[in-house]
Formats: C-alpha cells, structure tokens, sequence
C-alpha cells in the first residue's frame, strides 16, 4: 500500500511515525493530513537507507537542491560532491537533471548514496536518449516515455516531475495568448512541441492512468510540473498558467482517487505584489495539494543574484502557503552553477524556508531565532555558532567582545553596561 | 526657503523640477507632496555638485549605503574607494558613520566628493570626541550636541540622523517591558545611556525648537531615528518601539510646521508576517512622512547573509509603503564590510526597491523588467547586460546560444525552434 492508502486505511506507517516526531505533530493528525493528500511521504518502496521527508500542509517549509551531469559537464565525481554539499549544507531533498554521460548510471549512484529523498525528471533522459540514437523527440511515443518513468521508479527515486497538464487545449491557449517568453520549462517546451508537430494529446495527460499505476506501484509522489509556469513577470498569472493549474487539480484529484500521492509545481517569475494571491488561487485549484514552488523570482533583471530574487519570493510564497521551495543559485539564467553555488543556493533558500516558518508561526523557529538573539545580546559568539544557519561566519570574533562593525560604540555592550533596565 | 516652504510658497525650485523629470512625475503633483511633507528633497544648501534626491510617496524607492571609519580601521583613502564604489553601483544616497580618525576631515573630504546626498549621524561624533578628551558621554550638554549637529549641517550635510524620541518616558517604558535585546541602535543606546544617568529628558528632545533653527538654516532633512527599533524578531512591534513611533509622529508634525523637511527611520528585525501592518501603523502614526527602513531582517539566524534577510523584508516594506531603503551588507552583526562587502550590499538592496518598484505599478520598472525578458527569450546575452542589475555578469557567453545550465535542452530554444507559436 502507497502512503496516502495506509493513512485511510488508518495505519501509522513508521515513515509517518518518524515524521510526525520530528516536525512535532501529533501522528494522528499527520495521518488525516496523509489520507487527504495534503502532505505527501516522500519515499520511494525501493529506496533504502533515505530518511523520509514530509511536504505540505502544517509541517515546516522543505528546501530542495538541484543537481545533475550536462552535455558540457558530465563528470559523476563532481555530481557526488554536490549530493555531499546538498546534505552538509541541509536541503532537504535533491533531483538530479542529468542530461550528460550515463544517465541511469548516475542516477544510480547517486540514489545509493543519497539520505535524503531524490527526485528527477524523466522526460530529461527520454530527450537525451532519443537525440542520442540519432532520432527526434518527436518520434517518442508513449510506451518509451513510460518505460523510463518506470526505470526511474523502480530504481527507487522517491518523486518525478512529470508535465501532464501540459496538454492540447493549455498549449492552444497559449497559442492564442502570446507571451513575452512562451515557455521556460524545459519538459514543457519539449511536450508542447511534441502536441503541435503530432496534433495530439500529450500521452502523459492520454494514458495518466497507466502513469498513475506505476507511481502506485513504488509510492513514487508525482510531482505535476508547470509547464507553463512564467518566465517573466509579464507573463505571471496569464490564462495558460491559470488554465494549466486546472488541469493540475483535476490530476491531484485522479491521483488521490487512485491511491497516488501528488503534489503541484509552482513559479516562476511573479511580481511580489501578485504571489499571495496567486499561491492561494493555486492552492484552491488544487485542493490543498502540497505546493513545490520554483521561486518565484519577483524581478527579471537579477541574473548573477537570482537565488536573492528567489528567496524574497520563496518567503512570501511560503508565507502565503507554498510548502517546498526549489532552490535558485546566483547561476540561474547564466550557467551551470559549481559546487560553490549550490551551496550558496542551499543556505539562501533554507533562510526563505526559515523566514517563512517564522511568518507562519512554527514554535521552534522562532525560539531558535530568539536563542540565537538572546546570544548576541551576550556578544556571545560560540552559541551565535550554534543556532546560526552558517556557523562558519564567526571565525576570529572574541567571545565577549564586540565585532569590528561598532567596537567600542557597539549598542548592545553600552545597553548592558550602562542602561540594562 | 527650505524645500517645503518653497513648496508651500507655490514655488517650483530648481531641485523639484530636476527630481519631477526623473522621476517622471508633474511638477505640480510633486510640490503638493513636498509641501505636505510626504515627500522630502535631499539637499543641503552647502553640499556643491550633489544631484539632489527625492524620497517618499509616489516616487521611486531609493537605496543608501553606509561608509565610515572605526576606531580599529580609519584610513580616508578605503572609504573614498567605498564611496566610488557605492556611486558607480548606483547607490541614491551615502551616510558617513566615522568614528574613527579625524572625524571632521573625514566628512568634508567625503562630502567634497559626493555627488549623492550625504548623511551624517552627529551623536557618534560627540560621543567619540567626549571619549577622546577623557571626558564620559555622560558630561555631554545640549550645547555639545547641538555645536557638533551644526558642525555637520553647515559643512553641507543633507540630512542627519537624530534621535529625539527616545525621550525619558519612552525609556521608561522600555524598563517596564524588557526585551530580548534591549536597544540595538548606537545612537539610542547613547540617548539612554545618558537618561537614566541624570534622570533628566534627552537634550534632542527638550531643546527640539532649538535643533529645528539648526536644520532650517541649512535645509537640512532630519532624519528622525528609531533608537528603540527591535533588534530581534521577538521584540517587533512592542509597547517600546510604537511608543516612541508615536513621539516621533510629534516631532513630524513639529518639523513640518517650522519649516523643516523631516523623515522618520524604521526597523530592524520584524517577521514576514509582521512588516505590513508595521509599515503601515508607522506611515500612519507619522502622517505619511517618508520612511526610511534598516531592513527589516526577516529572521535573527542569518549573520553572514543578512543582506539577503533585509532583501527580503525590504522589498515587504517598500511594496507596503517604505520610501527608502538602508543597506544591509553580507558583514552585518560579524564585523565592518570591506569595499567587495559594500558593492554586494548596494546591488542587494537596490534588487530590494526594484522589486518594490514593480509591485507598486511603478511602470519604469516593469518595461525594464519586460525588455530584459524579451532580450533573454531572443538570447541576447548583449542585451541582457543592459537591462541587468550587474552586466559583469554575462561574460563568456556567446550571443545567440544558450547558456550552460540547460545547453541544447534550453527551453527557450526549444520554444522558439519547434514551437514558435
């Protein structure tokens, strides 16, 4: 039995058992969060030795770190030391988007040393594998697409992202509501090409009950991408990324029907003004289904600072609702990012993750946040370390002395010595 | 005439018209703004060749960068070097807050070269020359202070930063009701330092009138500081810090009837959660004078990073009403930011009020939004670099091809290629 039929069948599994302990929540009411699908269990049946992750409703706000070989860099050692990074620096969960050297193999290895769950998206490897055997995408039909969804599941990846609501009638609509930058995703672009040279349903949205039946069969969380998610601010909120969104909750529904645990992707580049509105119009289309937001990014012209751009929509979005963010690194729009960046990625997205918490009221992340001030308050540096989400910044500061920014004017050493009321 | 009695007098002065043509606003809709007192106009009647700067409603958000010496790091030549740098990134405004070496010869030296408006915050020099003659803060009388505030107005300092609300009873109340971390301004902590040793009310306060010729005489903005800010996410929003929003509104209301040009200063730390009405209740409280926020940093756990938490809760701020935006810089709460640190945090926080730019309908914002998306869905790295933030950041990446991160898969190439709706 996947997850989500456990819970209505009034199980507590040990996966939710252990989640319900560490997100403070009692296992009962974690269950009836399960059995509604407004938390999904990530984990896959075949995926052994990972830590599961619980996503949506009423549980803290998860990080999740892309990495992945390319066609110009494909080197397995350097995808390895990103997982390592990913999991040092805390996400919670990692896909890998290998579109270079051996795909399955990477994937395998990296789903063997990974503890935390993995996702992918298939679609990738159906692209790369058609391009490599000299044929086109276009060609790929539906038993291919599905036969390497079902290598990925039964490897053990815990979530795929898969473009089902890209189907005939959204890519129609996006043909007749012209956009600044049509479609940014890649899955999506490639299905939406795929409909328009075959005048055909998107097989994934055709045969979704053939898909639904191989996630069963692995508990694999479907993760329903937006295709046509925005790319622009201009573009936010448009009617094919409204129209898709319905589609994705008519999918979140057949999937829950079936037994299938499913979450919604979400932007993109939304201006700050327009996330609160739209993460709760998103969430409504979609019946509360966990919410996996790709930023949003709240200005277009911040290539090199994107995970900055991300983070301040990442906090609004998951404030507003959004349960999971994906992390954006300063090479977003620019480049495959180095391990350094992804670092960088991990930390600035766990401090939206964090942010958001605290917004929407998460006892333990405000009490870290006030441990980590009453510290500073004691100008004492060693605790800062202990609760600060990078405990490296505190090297050469003295414990009980002031930093170089006000020395001796510093407020709090003033406050203490000569007011402390 | 000071700006608002110019403005009052149905006079449009040459500096009105000059920040009305950049910012693409009538003048006449401009003068009713400055003569109520939401808008002020940075400009000293002694700073030579400084473009002056509007701030408040209606206009666009502005970003300034502190510099300044320390006790421990007090070369000229380093913060003339910050000084070009915050300038080339197109920081609004610059604040001098030396405390350490000659003092005055560091402001003059600054304000000689600035062509941005220049802040000083007057109390950290009293306090280092009483420190530096033997004598305690505590001797200082009003004549010190209000000898060294005329000092800086009439060398041609735009506008100072005062701290006239910590007044006795908003001390008081500050006793009543502790905090997490007390008083996190320099200033303030000064203030009540030098209160609860004498029991007597602060000089800045009792001798405001006083304080208002000195500003007059120069057309000096004041730049009213919240002394009582909160320094951590748990003392947001307290009885302290509305208390001494509440005298600060006085102090508007008092500015304005003598003429004088005044902004109010606001925090700090404040969860996502919390910025909006907190926007809101001081803009109301301070009958809508400018605000000019420190932040707010959206959670107490990110040393290292806070230019990126005050991002966050800066572009919450100025979507809900800030004006103006202090920078923050990756070396906050550890140590004084090196000129690498400073650029950082200029760039960050102007993504800040660009962001807020859009999402208050700022149009100006939006087409450059538009055009940088355009340029990118054409991969046009060269035009990209116009309309980015940062064009360093496009180097060696041909025009027309797509960039590492998603090579022959970019969805952008895809669409346009195959699906070229």
């Amino acid at each position: 039995m996947t997850q989500i039929e456990s819970a209505r069948n009034n199980e507590l599994t040990p996966e939710l058992l252990q989640i319900a302990e560490k997100e403070g929540i009692s296992s009962e009411e974690l269950r009836k969060k399960v059995a509604k699908g407004h938390v999904v269990i990530l984990k896959n049946i075949n995926h052994k030795n990972v830590t599961p992750i619980g996503v949506g409703e009423g549980l803290s706000i998860k990080v999740n770190a892309n990495i992945g070989t390319s066609h110009q860099r494909s080197g397995l050692a350097e995808e390895l030391k990103k997982l390592q990074i990913v999991e040092e620096t805390g996400a919670d969960t990692v896909m890998d988007l290998s579109t270079g050297g051996d795909i399955d193999a990477t994937r395998r290895s990296i789903l063997s040393k990974s503890t935390i769950p993995l996702g992918t998206v298939p679609i990738y490897q159906i692209g790369v594998t058609s391009a490599n055997s000299q044929e086109s995408f276009m060609e790929v039909n539906k038993d291919d697409i599905l036969g390497i969804i079902e290598n990925h599941c039964r490897d053990g990846v815990d979530f795929i992202t898969v473009h089902c609501g890209v189907t005939k009638a959204v890519a129609q609509c996006l043909e007749q509501n012209p956009r600044v930058t049509g479609i940014v995703s890649r899955g999506g672009s490639m299905h939406a090409s795929w409909i328009k040279k075959h005048n055909r349903e998107n097989p994934l949205y055709e045969y979704y009950d053939e898909l639904l039946d191989i996630a069963k069969t692995y508990d694999t969380t479907l993760s329903l991408g937006d295709g046509l998610r925005p790319g622009s601010g201009a573009d936010a909120g448009d009617r094919a990324q409204v129209m898709e969104t319905i589609v994705l909750g008519e999918l979140v529904q057949r999937a829950r029907n079936a037994g299938v645990q499913a979450m919604v992707e979400g932007p993109g580049h939304v201006p700050f003004n327009l996330i609160k509105g739209m993460i709760e119009t998103i969430k409504t289309l979609t019946f509360k289904a966990p919410l996996y937001v790709l930023g949003p990014l709240v200005t277009d012209i911040a290539p090199g600072y994107d995970h900055i751009t991300a983070a301040i929509g990442g906090t609004a979005a998951a404030a507003a609702g959004a349960d999971f963010l994906c992390y954006v690194t300063p090479s977003e729009h620019i480049g495959l990012p180095n391990p350094e960046q992804v670092r960088q990625g991990v930390v600035t997205s766990k401090i939206a993750a964090h942010a958001a918490d605290v917004a929407r009221g998460r006892q333990a992340s405000i009490e870290q946040d006030r441990l980590m001030s009453a510290a500073r308050m004691n100008l004492d540096w060693k605790k800062q370390a202990e609760y600060a989400i990078d405990k490296n910044v505190f090297e050469n500061i003295d414990d009980g002395k002031p930093c170089t920014m006000c020395g001796e004017y510093c407020s709090m050493k003033i406050f203490k010595e000569t007011v402390s009321f």
